[in-house]
């Protein structure tokens, strides 16, 4: 069973096998006062070695990055069976080339992962909670940008489109104003002294145009009930849509507006209901397709649609995938982002680590240039 | 005449070409309210392409990082003349493998990047500068390793031995007490109301066993004042010895002072004089040695100290470069560090992406693998 070989404060190090799950490695990293910056919402059951595959970040990446901003090195195995070391045990080092970011998001395509040294925070003081509610996604993109051009970067930054605020309305108990078209959940960490003027800071950037309230939650209870609005989310959709098709496209943040305006319209043209939250600090939008997969028709619909998606979202210098990565799915619609150069380098590298493609095969890279 | 192409506040990112100096980079981004993290000493002079290159950071990557953390995506060409984009224009993106990061570091050996695209950083309000003096560096190193493990990040966490400090008060008007075996310049920065408590706790954390006193800034002219003891001592070194050999090794901030200490009995037994400073916080040490390149036994005696310096950092869970790269001087100690295995890799990315050899040829990898 894979385990913590090490946690070391004093060099804000943690040494992993790629079989513990994230939570137990947050669980090791608070008893020394620290965390490790990734933390998908899938926390409990994924695994320290599939964030690393994906470079899945969850909230936190706003402010605290991706698996690829705090992995310090690796040890691992080519698709020959050579055992290999990268990296270093040091915040800073460039002897050779960086093969650990390689490695990284590589969705175990170049090779097979089998230690991880992590990098470690300090776990803030304190926390704190806020909802915006904003009459269109506008006015909520508005706003993102605002906060994200103050120096108080938020640890959160998450928001629900107004399709998304509507169900939640239909299915669950959340008590949300009915012209809301657009809600942000944002969270500040930081020293107790210093959180009520980030708070303010935040919620000063948060306020504008198109602007509904802003609520921050005072009591662990009132934390709760807010997120309660987000936490209903989930099942509302399992609910209507239970085989909904999920995307993870980025675009710049300021590009927000025009994506979500843009899959409205896709979505009327196309038949489709698509509902969309996500981390928008980083642009990163959950496009959720509700359809049928034994549909047939609306399949073949949704298909299409989502293939106007996907170039939507390039002509707005946006990028197939945030954290979800490419596995087989997405493979036909890589070369629309990546040019010929970069694949068949890429698909060089893939040579070089795995000569026979035996691993993950057929993913993340187009086959016919491996 | 290279050029900053785009400056986007609303979404911290500059589009710049390479020969853009680092300077010209912080002020056109100040004018948005931003920074670019990377700021090596030399930024009025340094190129960003050189930055991207070796991957160099300077003092504040202790609490923004290096290129790595803040390079989301570059534009190169291969050394067969195929021209190419890797990464993103957002904070997230995991379509394809990592060329950004592997570019980033590899001396111009992979590309010559013609493009790139910088992640930027809200300017904070406003910045503290503290001293601390220390009676050994075993008293300093354990004060870093007490800073480093609270969580308010200093924005320069700079260290200077007692050998520089002896340095410097021969050479220089700076006013330090005869019993300073290490000193400690340190920098909080943040909004302007938080900035006390945040320079309290890391003044808290720096005080302790062996610390002598802690000083802090009040005014612009305290500050420069404080400084002025940091900056006399490259002038310094140049008066002693013009043409001494300086490395930039790295290891675990907690291994410092026996580093420190295995770096003084290197020099006493190769009868070299070492003096060390440099990034505390990253554990990233300029270690000096004093040598006339004209003194054909003191250069000879030079040659094997350092063989045994890289040893030791080795030894240490450290690197051989932090930032200053590889080039050729530290080529022949690179497979001491990274494995037979990486190497080989490492010689069949290079082959992918420049396979004539005419990149930086030489450089960077052990010749004969590429």
């Amino acid at each position: 069973m894979d385990r913590i070989l090490e946690v070391d404060g004093d060099n804000r190090l943690m040494v992993v096998q790629p079989g513990v799950t994230n939570q137990a490695v947050q669980q090791a990293a608070a008893k020394a006062g620290f965390f490790w910056a990734p933390d998908p919402t899938s926390s409990a059951v994924c695994t320290v070695g599939g964030n690393l595959a994906c470079n899945s970040a969850g909230p936190r990446a706003v402010k605290y990055g991706t698996p690829r901003e705090n992995t310090l090195g690796l040890r691992a195995v080519t698709g020959d069976g050579r055992e290999f070391r990268t990296g270093v045990f040091t915040t800073k080092g460039v002897v050779g080339y960086d093969l650990t970011r390689l490695l990284i998001g590589s969705e175990g395509t170049l090779g097979i992962i089998t230690e991880a040294v992590l990098r470690l925070t300090p776990l803030p003081q304190a926390k704190r909670t806020l909802q915006a509610l904003y009459q269109d996604m506008e006015s909520a993109a508005a706003a993102v940008s605002r906060i994200m051009a103050q120096p108080v970067t938020p640890c959160a930054l998450e928001f629900i489109d107004g399709k998304a605020i509507a169900m939640i309305r239909s299915y669950s108990e959340a008590d949300l104003p009915e012209d809301a078209g657009a809600l942000l959940m944002i969270e500040v960490d930081g020293s107790s002294a210093c959180l009520a003027e980030a708070a303010a800071a935040v919620t000063e950037a948060a306020r504008g145009k198109g602007c509904l309230e802003v609520q921050e939650a005072s009591t662990p209870a009132e934390v709760e009930r807010l997120w309660k609005t987000r936490k209903a989310l989930s099942p509302a959709l399992r609910k209507i849509a239970p085989k909904k098709i999920n995307e993870d496209v980025v675009v710049p943040v300021s590009k927000m507006p025009e994506l979500i305006g843009g899959l409205g319209a896709l979505g009327e043209r196309h038949e489709i209901t698509i509902v969309n939250f996500g981390h928008a600090g980083n642009g990163n939008i959950h496009v959720n397709l509700l359809v049928d997969p034994d549909d047939r028709a609306a399949m073949k619909r949704a298909e299409q649609c989502l293939s106007e998606v996907f170039d939507l979202v390039l002509s707005l210098r946006g990028t197939l995938s945030g954290e979800h990565g490419i596995g087989l799915d997405k493979l036909p619609f890589v070369d629309r982002e990546l040019d010929e150069v970069s694949l068949e380098l890429m698909g060089g590298i893939k040579a070089r680590f795995d000569p026979a493609g035996i691993l993950n095969p057929g993913k993340k890279i187009p086959f016919q240039r491996v």
